[in-house]
């Protein structure tokens, strides 16, 4: 068996090999840009784990995990379109250097691109692999929608807004995994669970997120605290500190809503008093564990013996304490 | 064996029972009134045409037909938003309607929708099926790339033309009767033709296209001839006027591209008179047909009797002899 570091060297050394190139260069270049921009790499090495929990073959699984860090980049393009945003891993966006419309178009290519990996598989479970993976696509698209919706509405619930990143973010985790069950050979049980232990781990890691967002320290692309607050980003904290913060409170978050201007310093600072008084940080932390402690459940349902469910659970311990 | 009217009916019927709805309703209703827009379904009945042609089960293969319609209606609304579109089909596009945000986004849920139909087709040979479809939406994609690029080109030869719209246009056509062949277990020579016959349609249908927009009637939603004169659109008639025209009269074309505004009619009427005097519509006529007879020359290729491909060839000339 493979330790987390050697599957994401695997990953790096196989990602290494593949050009992205193509004509139009103007298309296939911000497509090799945005791939080779680096990152965690979480939800390829994600599948190969699982694979080789299951006692499959990673190197056959290869293409799949290609496909599935293609397809997480091709969402990642799409959404710094429609966020606006102009820098992503400390590097400039697609659509701000090539413009919009490349960028719609390089992330539609990566989107045909992630099938034509995920066809290179040779399996006897091919379908149900490619399934797994069209049905995720369609929830992280859903996803993105909610997410976009909750700007713009009123109220948001703080069920309404884990139903969101369910769909957003952790089903591609789950998903990851439950591909590379597929691969290996698991049975219905066992990818149910895999699954399930997928979709609480990318809850708490989306929690996570939010934490280090107010509380983290500065990391490293310099990447300073406090941008969901500038941005007005509903997260679990900003809802949480609606639903409990008493009038008072309540009106200097929504005095800061919107703005986002006249003093930065000053509304990050306001904020984050208002959730260190009302233990937002705590709670936060609290839900975060709920999810870690299902996720953990789930995967001791796996019928797997523990030793070859133990870098799952020590990737999962590692991304609920790590620091930014 | 079926005739094109009546695949037509029956492909009609079917998408009438796709409801392609889902939640968030913000995403699913912009999908659901871009397939409910009409439109000429094409691409559909050319692979149930030809599956049909080769003794295939048209039935079994109307998800893979649901498919490309999706896939085609999947690349207008991201065309629609590159294009700044605000029309489409007589009705306002979606990123018109409902933003360019949600546009990008019910796009993305089509292209992964499309993929979900395919995969309900129940089918030894679904992997070459999945195959041809993943290669023709990069190329669709590259193709789209080459057509941006060529509007900020100083000069576009006509070989990068036929090369640009055989990516872009021809290849659906081409892998809609591919994947129809496929489906009916036609063998690989026959594949190559029946995919060789529709690249040329596919050529002669865009060449069509372009001599429509200036010298076409009136269509049934009012579209005024001229559109791609205004929009100063290199199309085959502009790029071989450019090619051909003396000095003076390359002088008015120069002189009117990037102005849209002073006097359009006179800029149509301008254009349209220096086509006639130098006989564009007479040559494009004559590269159209050229085209054609290839096309036809590769159906004769296809190894079935003359009465199977009687109805691909008879709407193949309707394609030709259109007046809108």
């Amino acid at each position: 068996m493979y330790t987390y570091e050697e599957l994401l060297e695997k990953f790096r050394a196989s990602l290494e090999k593949e050009s992205f190139s193509g004509k139009p260069a103007d298309l296939y270049e911000p497509i090799h840009y945005m791939m080779t921009l680096g990152g965690k790499r979480l939800r390829p090495v994600l599948l190969l784990m699982a694979c080789d929990a299951f006692g499959g073959d990673t190197d056959a699984a290869m293409p799949a995990a290609v496909a599935i860090e293609i397809f997480h980049n091709f969402t990642l393009v799409h959404d710094d379109i429609m966020d606006g945003a102009p820098i992503r891993r400390g590097k400039d966006t697609i659509w701000h250097i090539w413009g919009e419309d490349t960028a719609i178009l390089a992330g539609d290519t990566m989107f045909a691109i992630a099938f034509d990996y995920l066809l290179r598989v040779d399996h006897p479970r091919n379908k149900d692999l490619l399934k797994a993976f069209t049905k995720m696509a369609m929830k992280v698209c859903e996803g993105q929608q909610f997410d976009m919706n909750f700007e713009s509405e009123e109220h948001t619930s703080i069920p309404d807004y884990l139903a969101m990143i369910r769909l957003k973010t952790a089903v591609l985790l789950a998903t990851s995994l439950e591909m590379g069950a597929i691969l290996a050979g698991a049975g219905e049980e066992d990818i149910k669970n895999i699954f399930a232990f997928g979709i609480n781990i990318g809850l708490a890691f989306q929690l996570k997120d939010d934490l280090l967002d107010v509380f983290g320290q500065v990391d490293i692309f310099g990447k300073m605290p406090g941008g969901d607050i500038l941005s007005d980003k509903k997260t679990f904290l900003l809802l949480k500190a609606l639903t409990i913060a008493d009038e008072k409170d309540k009106k200097v978050i929504e005095q800061w809503f919107g703005d986002n201007t006249s003093d930065p310093e000053q509304k990050i600072m306001d904020i984050t008093a208002i959730y260190s008084k009302l233990n937002i940080d705590k709670i936060a932390g609290t839900e975060m564990e709920r999810h870690f402690e299902r996720a953990i459940y789930h995967l001791d349902l796996v019928g797997l013996p523990e030793d070859k469910k133990a870098e799952l659970e020590s990737l999962a311990e590692k991304m609920m304490y790590r620091t930014h």
